[in-house]
């Protein structure tokens, strides 16, 4: 384990605010090394200025002007030198929704952005003329998890991202695994189901497509239109409309104690959980962190999950098992481990 | 990559005669660094005395007494014993069909073995004096083809071996990754289909059930006895007893060019490659090699299996692609892959 591993365990967990670092720091110190951390995306580019120990100490953030390509670099550039203004920098690290390559420096194909080929590293360190690394987002907030989150006390972990789609990260023995291409931790595109549900990728029976926010909507508003009278609780929160139920009400009423919605959670959890377990018998780690929207939920979706883990895990009962546990790092998960990659590097 | 496999790929394929190694080695140099690899299966353990280059220079076999934890000790033992009589040894490489812990000393448990929490490299030093390393086999034979065989030009590598079950090993980052508690790579049992075939983990639906010479059989007597007439190839080789057939059957018949036999290899060709663009979607790799007995069915098992990884994979299209190869090294991958683990503790 690292130093700063081990420093960030000793601490107390990480967090984000300016004042406490502050306030911790004896004077005299070196000035910490900061580097800039960016998140892009399909809707909104987050960035913010991190410290070693993995605190936020200033942050900004832009619609993400999706469709231009050339914009989403401007942007990242106005960004920058916002943040800039007050702080000296070292690096850039840039997490964004899609497929980056090997080297870390292009993204290859972003389903929500208009990338395709974009040799951003290039692009971002002539706008700043700071080094720069480009990473999966998924894999950015996986390294946050890991260096300073739910799972900074283990090797091997594995994060979820249970969002409007189902993301992911790996870190393998210590190390951000990433693939022979780059392109690994696509875990939402494992197959759940052969012939299962059509899924963006345009594969069917995606994992994505049973354990995700965009499945709890699904769900929600099927049950709601075909039992409004058990739905009622539901359908108040969305106004009396089936297709106005958002996966956030469905948490709603369910820690309002919902029968139906925590029945909806339940079902995603067990997805959840059984997916997990196709991961333990192929990678075998310590942890896996659920994050993204979906696990504000908290042990209403994860108690499931870890139900269904235990009862779907190969050779049970004969090896050591694996933990599931909640995110710690939130929103800000990406800019985080963009930020401590591009000091890394 | 190492010297050692860069050798190999600057040299032929690694083979396992003794003459070559021994002609091509000019006189004078010093003796090679010499170990012994011990491949336990559930009927036979075959050991091997094996060079730097992963060619065994010697080799000896015994039946395994399967139930009884002291014999199939004593039978290493003895394996060893004479194999060490006219060679030098350093240390020695048990790989061994079952859970073998993270230390790499104890097997945790073993489906076709007696051992349970048998702390095997303890029992294999005393009785032999040498250091000795356990490995599941399986990820022996992952780090032999990574080393010497089908796969010694990539970093990141996953063996599958379609025996009776269906086994696998991973090679990450130029490591043989096995997880935090060393039980990882038992791709076999990640889920293919939920409420499957009941699988001897205690699970349903594992791809093991689906991709491996047991369900190779399971279709193939199936098919024969609901259509004796198509499958009279099989029946005929089989004695005209649909218990009676067996895989290599099937592989007979299809080279022989029998059109049922080649459906059911191209049917588990296909659960095979689906299964593979799983794997690519969490993990990435390179490579993925293919060995275990029912890969001597070649490319009429691996066209097929090309063909649907290549329908499954995740966003296609937008990103490099992996080879799927056949294993170069046989029944002795065990061997060699865990006398060159042991070589490197």
């Amino acid at each position: 384990m690292s130093d700063m591993r081990r420093a960030a365990q000793e601490g107390s967990p990480a967090g984000t605010s300016v004042e406490r670092e502050a306030a911790t720091r004896p004077p005299g110190d070196p000035p910490p090394r900061l580097t800039i951390g960016v998140d892009v995306g399909g809707t909104k580019t987050a960035a913010g200025v991190v410290d070693e120990h993995g605190a936020i100490i200033r942050d900004a953030r832009r619609e993400t002007p999706a469709t231009s390509p050339s914009e989403i670099i401007a942007a990242i550039g106005d960004l920058v030198e916002e943040l800039r203004g007050d702080h000296e920098v070292e690096a850039i690290g840039v997490g964004a929704a899609g497929f980056v390559d090997a080297k870390r420096s292009t993204v290859l194909f972003a389903p929500n952005l208009a990338w395709r080929e974009e040799p951003l590293r290039a692009e971002i360190e002539k706008l700043t003329g700071l080094s720069t690394v480009v990473e999966n987002d998924a894999n950015a907030a996986a390294w946050a998890e890991f260096q300073f989150g739910a799972a900074h006390d283990v090797d091997d972990m594995i994060l979820l991202t249970v969002g409007t789609g189902l993301g992911g990260g790996l870190v393998l023995a210590g190390e951000l695994y990433r693939g022979a291409f780059g392109v690994g931790g696509e875990v939402g595109h494992l197959r759940a189901v052969p012939n299962g549900h059509l899924c963006g990728c345009g594969n069917k029976g995606c994992w994505e497509q049973y354990a995700s926010g965009s499945a709890l909507v699904r769900e929600a508003r099927e049950f709601a239109r075909s039992s409004p009278p058990q739905a009622s609780c539901l359908l108040e929160l969305a106004g009396g409309r089936a297709d106005r139920i958002e996966g956030p009400m469905v948490t709603k009423a369910a820690a309002d104690g919902d029968g139906p919605s925590r029945e909806l959670l339940e079902d995603l959890g067990r997805w959840l959980g059984e997916g997990i377990a196709t991961l333990a018998a192929v990678l075998d780690p310590a942890v896996v962190v659920v994050g993204g929207g979906v696990s504000e939920a908290g042990d209403l979706l994860l108690d499931p999950a870890r139900k269904a883990f235990a009862r779907q895990l190969t050779a049970r009962g004969h090896r050591p098992v694996l933990e599931i546990r909640r995110a710690m790092l939130g929103n800000e998960a990406g800019i985080i481990g963009a930020a401590d990659l591009a000091r890394r590097r």
